[in-house]
């Protein structure tokens, strides 16, 4: 993409209205811009890293056994007034009139309408384990919406639902979204522990919160250092094998949020206890029949008994992501994106657009970069080069590539890894073998 | 996928309420589901065409140049007022009250949002021209939502804003829109004509509605027959070249809407009239300074003055599509999806699950099928032959594989091409061979 054509609006000063290294970050470098309080469009950086972030969720998914679906956002009040939550979940419930007076909704989670769903369609214990999720947009009516995406009221969530026949069956399909969790957030270059937690307005008696550790994250976390040792991408979720093994080892350990945590538990004092800030990025619950039984989601069982099936439910904060992954990537120029979700693989430069020859080679290695299938944005503006460096630091990109008159002479261009700060100079006819 | 692993609640009877073509199969091959009036749940099938079509809109709207983001689904209501439609609008558009007794909207289109994040960002002549696009979910409060997605109240479209610094340019950012979409459509196996329409609430001079031909289609259209001959994927449409030869040629003929239509008119005489039905699939409007006026949407001109933008809105009924698409493709039996949209290649069918042998033919076929590539349903479920082919029928995959013990013996599966209904024998060896 050639950033002339593009729409990248970098702002060089920081918004006041911007409490936290994400939020900054995101509206500097013109990811996200707020139409209402709590409410963001994404430009067009932002959307391409919240695609990234929503595909690996979904491959996870996908390998976990769950099967996609999409539900809309707005939703009759009817099923919630069934399930009893209509009057339980307050003010953060944005309730709608339609041009008829029905009451409608937009949803802020759903297990109620895959609940309706479920029971319209499946009968049987033959049809079970069944786990239907989907991605779709959310509202919470927050009372002070603040942090840009971490704390919006408009908001992308993965839900994930199991039904199964028993709780038995059940606890293993908590356990494979357990895994597929791990895997996720392991996979955007995020360190992110399950602690057990409270079920709150979801319900149930079996749910983990899955906190990324970031130095500025939203709550204190206490955990034990032995954490450091497991690590999420050895664990091969095959559909159908047993996790129990994974999951008994990553709930061996202490792991607190500071609400649960309890320094003179017996637990917490024979813990090498670490303190840190997280941000919870998931959470998932196992609730049996807390809502198969108001709503009557049945199914017959081998002799012929009607009995409710036994569900959970498993969120991702998709949106919310993109501030954990920048609270825990971004030094004082900006963003480091891992290379799983960053926007370009490659930031091209070129420092002398006056220079026709230096142009050329410019194009050139754009050219050849793209037909190599590297994702590459190309900074062909006008501008000076301080202000291209400092716009690349900006965003983040993992590798930049900075072309000049003065390195064309030499046949180099500088080469700079993101992350690590490290620059070489690459033999311009090199540099694509270099970069894929 | 295997079929007993899947969500697919296939529906043998034809449900009452649904009154046209494309509403019934979608019902009846478990692609949605009603969650109230008008708005629905997208089962796995649904969603994977969905998806399908999304992925072709989303390519040619980037080969055209335009550039994605995407906008929120509630917006203020401030916006509108600026612009003077918020009361224009009237019962269709859904309004809402937050906590703070905010007034807010599900929106039903965004001119004025992005006309808002365009004014925030971009000053300069320098910067256009710019074309941006979403794919988002909208809402309009139809009175009497029908149809099944052909008129529903929650819709998923796409709509892109073109900004010029004049109308000259303007022009060429229309053409571009108008290749893309005779494109887009093409690829999706549809015909689809450009008729003059009327500019409605969007308002502005200029306007195309593209009209796919479907003989169930909800209004009457006259054409010339001359359509026939013009190839829409002739027109290789490279960003900045010359459109207006292809805009020219496809707007030389007659072609006319029922309300546009005048049977007296000179026009409509010197032509060979053909008259059909047909559905509206997608809109162009070029509208000039109609929102940028009032929302003071100014650029610098290089000499220094400032002058409204000149703009334009684009919209395609991306989940409309899908039910244009039945309703030109389907017959008796169910539906005969286009291979470019259709949810999986092949429905693999397992005819005697009772016999071992024939069922490890069946798993070995789908392994290597997939191992190619190949993205095929595999009916492994323990019903009969016949609920099988009528199944697939229904659902209409472009190639059905059959193979029961009859067929092992032979070392041949039945391969049908669900268009066409051809069948033959193909040798359990070849079949990877023959579908890659």
């Amino acid at each position: 993409m050639r950033l002339s054509r593009y729409f990248l609006p970098t702002l060089k000063e920081t918004p006041a209205e911007a409490q936290i290294a994400s939020h900054r970050l995101m509206l500097r470098a013109g990811m996200i811009r707020q139409g209402a309080a709590g409410i963001y469009s994404w430009l067009p950086l932002g959307l391409k890293v919240l695609k990234k972030i929503e595909a690996i969720v979904r491959e996870e998914q996908d390998s976990a056994g769950a099967i996609e679906l999409l539900m809309p956002t707005i939703q009759s009040a009817d099923l919630w007034v069934e399930s009893g939550r209509y009057d339980d979940y307050g003010k953060e419930m944005l309730r709608i009139e339609d041009r008829h007076e029905r009451q409608m909704l937009f949803g802020p989670t759903n297990e109620e309408l895959i609940t309706d769903i479920f029971r319209r369609e499946i009968k049987s214990y033959k049809d079970l384990p069944k786990n239907l999720y989907h991605i779709q947009w959310k509202f919470r009516d927050e009372i002070r919406p603040r942090f840009g995406v971490m704390r919006g009221r408009e908001f992308l969530m993965k839900d994930a639902y199991s039904f199964d026949l028993d709780a038995e069956s059940a606890v293993k399909s908590y356990n494979a979204m357990f895994v597929a969790y791990l895997r996720t957030f392991a996979r955007m270059g995020l360190r992110a522990i399950p602690m057990r937690a409270d079920t709150g307005p979801i319900g149930g008696d079996l749910s983990h919160e899955f906190i990324v550790l970031a130095e500025t994250g939203e709550s204190e976390v206490f955990f034990d250092a032995g954490f450091d040792e497991f690590d999420p991408m050895a664990v091969e979720a095959a559909v159908g094998s047993d996790l129990q093994p994974v999951v008994d080892q990553w709930t061996s350990l202490y792991a607190a949020t500071d609400e649960m945590h309890d320094p003179d538990s017996t637990e917490a004092k024979a813990t090498k206890l670490v303190q840190g800030r997280g941000i919870e990025v998931g959470h998932i619950f196992f609730f049996g029949d807390k809502y198969s039984k108001p709503m009557k989601a049945e199914v017959q069982t081998s002799d012929g008994q009607s009995v409710p099936v036994q569900m959970g439910s498993y969120g991702i904060g998709v949106s919310r992501l993109m501030g954990a992954i920048i609270e825990a990537s971004h030094d004082e120029n900006g963003i480091i994106w891992p290379e799983a979700v960053a926007p370009f693989k490659v930031g091209l430069m070129n420092l002398t657009t006056k220079d026709e020859g230096c142009t050329a080679a410019c194009e050139k290695l754009y050219a050849k970069l793209g037909a190599a299938g590297v994702d590459v944005l190309y900074d062909d503006r006008n501008v000076g080069a301080g202000q291209k460096f400092a716009n690349m630091d900006l965003i983040g990109l993992p590798w930049q590539v900075a072309l000049g008159s003065r390195g064309l002479k030499n046949g180099v261009v500088e080469l700079k890894n993101r992350a690590t700060g490290e620059r070489e100079e690459v033999a311009i006819g090199e540099v694509v073998a270099k970069l894929t």
